[in-house]
């Protein structure tokens, strides 16, 4: 299935910026835009980018400088798929489990209110990514008339935005994808403290 | 199966001090228990409960005042599950999918490192539930020449601990169980702000 993979280039992963610089933001989502290109390749499916900037990269871009929402209602053509582009612990079985199911629309929760990814094989529906948007795609399918599967995925669920994101990156991400590689390099470490884990970056 | 169902009478969910009394958190910690009780009856299971105090409940209760990681190894006889008394988000699918591999352990990751429900039919298994649980029972399991299966679930990766655990239950859990049921006789809306989900309690 074709599957669009939005990916903002401005200025991104902002609630990082306590342990990374601006250029190190860019290079971490672009690793993980590139695992996730990657892992849609191996599970069989034909992925391309919905950048807010023209993109070097290996796989078609289309360059829409519009929100993400009305960039993706532009580029929507079911049967598709929208996968988020910082979904760093996605595998090719997980992202299988989002396309086994003979729905109409597919939704995949992310933790914190969202959809990381969605199947949609009917036109009548549309993306609205304000706010709590899982709620508002179970609703504006249920509008459409359409048919709703969700997917149980702890993978699916984790979107990378805080810190806390990062340490479930380094327990569960595989640890010879590009995102995994550049936080070693970069020295970002797992540590636990009293019961909880979080990452420090100790020779930063 | 044989589920031991670890659940800690006194002073539960410390980080929902800010929403609830004491009296509210132990009323609350109570109804999410009461419901993954009735969730592994659904699923086909015979769960009870090791509880650090007496309870006063309709499954088989064993007392043991030690702490976690103790209490739980001195209970466990393989083939048997360990599930945690908050995963509010449970349903007899996904629990399901944690007793269907045909693994010596299967471990069900919980956001933050945990390990929120976990399979063991070897007696070379045990639990360490300290720090970063889910590494440690890897490795654990691996040391022991035990085969593994992780399972990769959003509703048993979600146990119930902060504000925002509240917001999931109020967008995934059953309307008609008793967590929703009781969340809402407390008061306890979804609050979206800036695109953040959060819980809020207006008339509390």
């Amino acid at each position: 299935m074709r599957v669009v993979v939005p990916f903002g280039a401005r200025n991104p992963k902002t609630r990082l910026s306590g342990l990374f610089s601006a250029a190190e933001r860019a290079a971490l989502s672009r690793a993980m835009l590139d695992d996730v290109l990657e892992t849609l390749d191996a599970a069989g499916h034909d992925p391309f980018v919905l950048s807010t900037d023209p993109l070097d990269i290996d796989h078609p871009v289309t360059v829409d400088e519009r929100p993400l929402s009305e960039a993706v209602n532009a580029a929507l053509d079911p049967p598709m798929a929208v996968v988020m582009a910082d979904l760093a612990l996605a595998t090719p079985a997980a992202l299988e489990r989002l396309f086994a199911p003979d729905a109409d629309v597919v939704l995949a929760p992310g933790r914190g209110g969202g959809t990381n990814a969605l199947v949609t094989r009917t036109p009548s529906f549309e993306v609205d990514y304000h706010g709590a948007s899982f709620r508002d795609h179970r609703d504006i399918a249920e509008a459409a008339g359409a048919t709703l599967a969700t997917v149980d995925s702890f993978r699916l669920s984790t979107d990378v935005d805080e810190p806390i994101d990062l340490a479930e990156v380094l327990l569960h991400a595989d640890p010879d994808g590009r995102t995994r590689t550049w936080l070693a390099a970069a020295g970002v470490e797992l540590a636990v403290t009293e019961g909880r884990i979080s990452v420090t970056r100790p020779d930063a």
